[in-house]
């Protein structure tokens, strides 16, 4: 198998199955019983609270546990959204950001919040001056993903953070895509919240965490005990919580290692795949996720592509797993100006630690073949379907 | 080690575990992704929900999967009240529900919703007499927990659901502590959402779901994806839903054995027990869970009688695991009637299909030298303090 979607999901690192083993075991006590056996799962998840922490260099009680990465966006949107009501309703995110923070956001405007949606430039980044000027007197917080999982783009977060902070708005980066993949450094971005996710960087699903940073006011979005600081209820998912901090841990020693590895493979990736006919690169060339590639095909549909390189035993994806259902035009595309037609033309490979150049020589072996048998195949490349030919026009005053 | 603190967790049912470890390893699948890594992913997705349908007795479009019992609750309980809004902004719950029911009721308070608390009787049985007489046109939601986990009381949700449904108002029930340890039947109960907990039943922490009625309506508590039908967003966790599934399969298989052992246990060791002197069961005497079996120890503070029972590897709890650090007095003893002082004597023993006779006669042997050994050592009982002498007054005009 040749996996090329390791923004979807990540398999699970054997070292880090090891590690969680015994807390599906003999150590099945729940962190919050008095006694040793609780005492001991509890000492667990207190350990990776601070291999977590590490990953992203703050204090281990800067660090809540949630079960996902959506789980963090939504607990950082709503939850200062909800903690700050009285100081203003009005929020910033960006066209690019995850479904997780696009949809909690749309909630919110229906309790009474407004929200600014920033449309990005063509290669998917926000701009600075955009967030300046849609900050108002009632803005009090911004999400912006920190890189987009679809387009690879690396958005100016330390920027951001610094505009926000003349007017005292928190600001909220998802970092799904980029805890363990690239360094992070929150006290160096400065942001008041952050989002991970452990299956993303080798991890087990049903793992995520906020960063909040110290004095950051917020309200749980799952209520009860006294879990996570009252911050998070639910018996803690203990084997969940020991692999992510294991995985964090890996992460963090490997990370040069692990981006080297997927930069080089993607870069070769790219040379070869933008060689083919009216195939571009989305999101932004240099300032992108190391091992992210992303293209558009023209006159072609992404779903004819998935299917015949998965019958050559390469999975990639056409855009977000979480949408990919759905067969709508990406918004994220066309927030960057892409027509509708030739966002159904998106094609996403996402590189981990476990791909090899043989991987690459395959796909690019199997993609110009693929993608001229669909083109022959197609009505829509006698008709234009599919063409670029609009990025520009298209681009100017979609501020939606 | 002798456990009896099933209700804080269990210990994962090894087949159980081998049904996930596919999970782990090669099948580490997005199942959102249209591969057929994703789809096998999502084919045991499905399948596990049909297992936990089948041991509440509903279609497997109607269960939802959440991470935690906690999360279950409150979805059910602020997904439901945003749901049905405009209707009023009435809610009614219980003083014996568990604190993820409690504290997203009271969170609702803050957002302009009006919440009754109905204190239960001397056995923690809330009437459905005071439910008929707490519904005002208003009224939207009641929430009432099947089992307290504290007392073991099994509530009469048929009969409170009956009442409701004269007024049209929708009923969750908190199941965490029944399922798979008697025998549910939603559609029999007639209850609009139920939740259940994983780990409650031999499987894995991490999974919870829940059940809610065809055509109720729910806001979801976690946006994003199109995950579980758009009502819960985030890359599901395949193993623990499929751990989930089989723990299921399994505990309705073999319920009626799991009941008849935890049954007779428990009956011996409440016998055992109450023969000591000033010792009292707590909860219903005869409806109850029935691996369920709880104290207060006049003169006597839990955490001391903890202590000397984990000296002998004996692992018990002095109540809900969720607060057992505040060592404040519980709400659930004091709201029936049982003063403050008495209410610190509380220890609960929650067994499981792991414990056996020996157990039992470990505990008869050890109970009466530690009670005896802590009374002596006690000023308390000198001067009284933790007497019951007040239950029936204190029972009185307490409606808070």
């Amino acid at each position: 198998m040749r996996y090329f979607d390791h923004v979807a999901t990540n398999p699970l690192n054997p070292e880090v199955f090891n590690a969680m083993l015994p807390y599906f075991k003999e150590e099945f006590g729940n962190p919050l019983s008095v006694y040793g056996l609780g005492q001991s799962a509890k000492q667990a998840i207190e350990d990776a609270r601070v291999k977590v922490a590490a990953l992203v260099n703050c204090k281990a009680q800067e660090i809540t546990f949630t079960s996902s990465g959506a789980e963090s966006n939504n607990m950082a949107i709503r939850g200062i959204a909800m903690a700050r009501r009285k100081e203003g309703n009005h929020i910033i995110v960006s066209r690019v950001e995850h479904h997780s923070v696009l949809n909690s956001a749309r909630a919110l405007e229906k309790e009474d919040f407004v929200v600014t949606y920033l449309v990005p430039d063509k290669f998917g980044m926000v701009s600075p001056a955009d967030i300046k000027k849609a900050i108002n007197k009632d803005t009090i917080l911004i999400s912006i993903t920190h890189a987009s999982s679809e387009i690879g783009t690396i958005e100016p977060i330390a920027e951001i953070v610094k505009t926000a902070k003349e007017h005292n708005v928190a600001v909220h980066a998802d970092g799904v895509a980029t805890t363990g993949n690239i360094p992070i450094d929150v006290m160096q971005l400065g942001v008041d919240a952050y989002s991970l996710s452990a299956h993303q960087f080798y991890g087990p699903k049903g793992a995520g965490a906020l960063y909040l940073k110290r004095g950051q006011r917020i309200l749980p979005l799952i209520y009860g005990g006294i879990q996570e600081n009252g911050r998070r209820a639910g018996t803690e998912n203990v084997p969940a919580i020991v692999g992510m901090g294991k995985a964090a841990e890996m992460a963090k020693a490997e990370l040069p290692t692990r981006m080297a590895h997927v930069k080089k493979l993607r870069d070769k990736l790219i040379d070869g795949l933008t060689k083919i006919e009216k195939v571009h690169l989305t999101g932004h060339p240099d300032n992108r996720l190391p091992g992210h590639a992303s293209f558009v095909v023209e006159y072609i549909e992404g779903e004819g592509m998935l299917l015949m390189l998965e019958a050559n035993d390469i999975y990639s994806a056409s855009g977000s797993a979480c949408t990919s259902k759905a067969l709508k035009a990406s918004p994220i595309l066309l927030s960057m100006g892409y027509s509708s037609s030739v966002t159904h033309g998106s094609i996403v490979f996402s590189l981990g630690i476990d791909n090899t150049e043989e991987d690459i020589d395959q796909v690019l072996e199997h993609m110009p073949k693929i993608i001229k048998r669909l083109r022959e195949m197609s009505p829509f490349a006698k008709e234009g379907w599919g063409a670029i030919d609009d990025l520009e026009e298209s681009k100017e005053g979609n501020h939606v």
